[in-house]
């Protein structure tokens, strides 16, 4: 529904990313999960702007929590976060000249120029600060059950870095390959072969000197869900996932397992087999399917992929139209913004798959299972 | 919610492949809406098996409206769709020997072994005559209101087809486009160039007589949807989207617009050029976005991809496991199923799209819109 | 959302009286509960016209599960039950008379003349008897975990039958509470004075001798419910089993405990004293709270009671209009109705409570939990 | 869903009354709303406590809009108000002291002793100021559109006020009844009868000297709504405004037009005749229906009734538990309460059932149709 996502535990945001404050309800969650504030910090200066490689605009985000916890734990009751907005300078946005590939000429018809447009409104990436910060919640409460996420650049400039279908097939314990989410999550430029994120970061700039950008590919792991979560048909997992990550701006393409390089195969290669280990747990050869069957979890990793579209915003000159004016004009942007959002979107990812996969569990296992 | 889409207009489906009969419930319809039974058994016969490409199951689907009907015509309450099932053979299947890629394992972790198993139980792509059956009334409704979905292969067996954007790059008028649309919902094997279409079947009969199957692309169109429809974040049209078309077994991958190549564009070339018609109507030089700028319409072709894992049911012996004897076998799957599902897929996507999108007018313009 | 009411386990109606079938679909049931046929054969006898008290429309209700039930469970996919509609008589409605206090004027403002009026449509009382099947799977379930649902007529023509509040001064255990549910609903009469209710009976008859009808109130007892149920604010134990007792025609109120009542008392006399017995349960000595507080059950006997309009169809004639020739008419109702619907009520009270509260322990407790 | 109510237009509250602040989200707004800032302070201060005859805490609510509000309209995004909480006396609240009749042992079934107890937490009184800041944006707004809303004290102490039946007898205008109603949203402590109003201020003062508390029934109309509004079955006009007035604490019974009442006479005397007016528009000689049949607004005015308990809390000693310590106690209140909630209910029942409507209206004709 509009701005609230999720059957059984649900997010609602609220946010323009030039008025007083963005947040995030959350409701649903079980009581007594802890909350840690530093933790929920450590998240926000993840997807906060660092580098030469991301936008110019500061972005400090002191947050606070305005309800929902009660000595250091959830109460039960929704919990709320508060970013107040700050560094934001509504110059540099003329209403009626649409940036070509923004939400400007479409939120234009939507909202009958009601639309707050300054800085993109609504529609600003700012807004994932929110949703980070609800990760920072979420994704703790889901490592004290064994579930962890992690994502890494896939592929940024058409460079590719290391895949996680290569780390599967080395045949890592889930323990391993929950170190390597966590230790992804620690690193400000999270891919898996840093030569490739140098060649990465080394195209980003180029792209930055030309005022143009770049898009990328991110990939996400998620292991230790149990198998049997989630419904065949309309609450698959796929669609769950994929539902909240279309979500994020600039995310074209969602794919799980092998995705669309599955299409090309033929079902005996596609296919993955199935087998018991000597321990008795069941597992898949290959995992061309992405941990999900029919919807529901088998158990193996679940993976996916992103493909975000370059920055629309850049600073070189563009055709585009004036919409009050009802003229055609070249348009050259005028803000601070990102050469590339593909790193910045990777906490955003985790996070959003965290709260799909909180919700999907707390249906499954009713409202006190994340406590 | 597990078995209902939609905020608005939704549907609900109710089905095991070897049960009594499948159904879906549409409700949320405007009254007055034209039921013609005889369109509804055209789009049937679309998805059926019709010839050596497609499974040797025989699929009459004489379906019967047992509510929301009166005089022809929707009455604004529950129109119900009920297929009875005909043609089973339960005793091709035996429970505990997971078959590969299918959700027998996954099903079997949910429902603790009470899951109706025979022919894919609730899972069976069967289930899917039920939605084509309710686009029988829904695409036409919208036809009515000038706007057309269609559906082409765009690859199968990795044999590409022409491309809807080749064909936008022509500059066709809506009616030109419409027209297009209309003709490959008319094609039993709907591609854009009929000697790719003649490499694909090609592909599949060997596929098929080396006991294999092929995966595939689709790539679907939709014209005539006004700017300014969707909703920024949770009600994105490609969450709207790709929520419905990941509910169809099969499909791994979604992709809008350009997609996954729009991750490898820059922004200067991945951006779409806003600019006016003489006529004053508002279009864009390319159509990278797909027809989306941030979750809401912009007034240009909607674009959209679905990657189709290849058919998991093939009759090569696979490795898998049983899991009521808890040990690996050799699995050969013994039933009657489709080399590719890509070709009987079309019409089910062309399906699942005009239910997403007659719910997205259906919140925007009110219940009595598509009366 | 318009016909599908729950959130974790949820019911969807399709359904008019003179079309070929109604029927209703339970989604997000437990795989594993124990579905008998016969049970629901009885719960559908107790709602059917059984006396000089009802309408003469004979009612038989053949009913077939279409979907969600193998091997004599539920599989835990959508459950369908279809009841064929057989006698009707389509004849005896002429459309533009609007029958006073029925729905034809308001369902002609919301169809716009696209309504199936006869029979009342999508409005008849018919209807019920989907929900009764529906509660013929669910009322067992609930009674193996230890919750009892029963309904009496409270009062009917002005005659007031003894009370739930009066049988709990008397101190019974819960499981002497859990008998007296169960005498009442297989009585084809529900009350617990039996002088009480021949005097009820006997105004029935002078009502329908009369070509008038009267109207009742039901009271309900849910006992076995854990405390810790329900939701602060939205989902209050009270707004889910409002919004699904006044979703049942001729209700138009809905109190809880002591309800109107209450609000003439003091705080002092209408507060319920919390005790602890001597076995350590806490319980409360008085139930003007009708075992809810701030939403959430407390562990008493959740108690309400509902009051139905008389039935609106009396052969007396009347003033009303016909909207097509827009005139005002004097009307004289044709069809066979029932003097007094509260005693069919019963049945059909047990049932839609068991609906809501079984979607509130679903979701308290997991998709599980019922099976 | 918890704490989120309405499918087309909706709320979402977040509150505990000694947290930071509390809070409400819009979502579904039309854009272009006026949002008057100066209104919602006049609605925040008559809910507020005025006089001897209420709580002597001090509320004053500051409230901010952090989102939703661009140039004084309606941006059609998540409208958000925030309300700072500042007069809080934690130390008036002891944990494991069960208040009678109040939700502290309920609450504490649910959340394990994880919720936020001080005040009452989430189930706070409280918590409907950021209910009715939001109805200082939705009530101008449904009055542009001619709909007005209105309540007053029907009775409280027993001691009756004139009622809304008495005034429709009286054949008024719609503008004349739309008077009637503003009126009431005027006073401090609406009632028809001033004199009623005297004798109940009176028993509400008693009361308090007593150190005990009063209940009352409040009675509100709608004026202006079009017929043909709401949904047979789960989404009738009785279904949805019942779901959120049970929501509000304290409510233990809700009714339409005569409700219980009606239940008591025959159908020759309870049936609304129907008739034409000399210019052609319907109306019902009688309102015992409250302006629904078959849950659609027929074009008459809503009428409905809440039955608010006593205020829970009172100074006298009272038979109790400690959950903590596993005792029986003697619970003496502590905290500052109202002897009688139920004029201050007043401005919360005209805000939650603007919520509703507004949400029905929404649904019906579109998201633009509120600007």
């Amino acid at each position: 529904m509009k701005n609230t996502f999720g059957n059984h535990l649900s997010v609602t945001l609220f946010v323009e990313s030039h008025g007083p404050a963005i947040g995030i309800v959350l409701d649903g969650l079980a009581p007594g999960i802890a909350v840690n504030e530093e933790i929920i910090k450590e998240f926000l200066a993840k997807r906060r702007p660092s580098s030469d490689l991301d936008t110019a605009r500061v972005e400090k985000d002191p947050f606070q929590i305005v309800s929902g916890v009660f000595q250091g734990k959830t109460c039960g009751t929704p919990l709320t976060i508060l970013i107040p907005n700050e560094d934001t300078r509504s110059k540099d946005y003329t209403y009626g000249e649409a940036r070509p590939s923004h939400a400007d000429y479409a939120a234009h018809k939507k909202y009958h120029g009601h639309e707050d447009y300054r800085g993109g409104g609504h529609f600003s990436g700012r807004l994932t600060a929110a949703i980070v910060a609800a990760g920072g919640i979420l994704i703790p409460a889901l490592e004290a059950k064994g579930i962890h996420i992690g994502t890494h650049i896939y592929s940024c400039a058409q460079i590719p870095d290391r895949t996680f279908d290569e780390i599967l097939r080395d045949g890592l314990s889930q323990s391993e390959l929950a170190d390597i989410l966590l230790l992804l999550r620690e690193k400000t430029f999270p891919v898996l072969n840093e030569d490739a994120g140098e060649k990465m970061k080394e195209k980003i700039r180029e792209a930055s000197q030309q005022n143009d950008s770049v898009g990328g590919i991110t990939e996400t792991m998620i292991t230790g869900l149990p198998a049997g979560v989630g419904e065949p048909w309309f609450d698959s997992v796929e669609s769950e996932l994929s539902h909240i990550l279309f979500s994020i701006g600039g995310v074209k393409g969602v794919e799980f397992g092998s995705g669309f390089a599955l299409a090309d195969m033929t079902g005996s290669i596609g296919n993955d087999a199935l087998r018991y280990k000597e321990d008795g747990t069941v597992y898949t050869e290959s995992n061309h399917n992405g941990g999900i069957n029919g919807g529901i979890t088998n158990g193996m990793p679940v993976l996916f992929r992103c493909a975000f579209k370059p920055t629309a915003s850049i600073a070189k000159e563009q055709k585009s139209i004036d919409f009050l004016k009802k003229e055609n004009i070249n348009y050259k942007g005028k803000g601070r913004h990102d050469p590339a959002i593909v790193r910045r979107a990777c906490p955003v990812i985790d996070c959003v798959a965290a709260i799909a996969v909180a919700d999907l569990l707390t249906g499954r296992y009713g409202t006190d299972y994340l406590a």
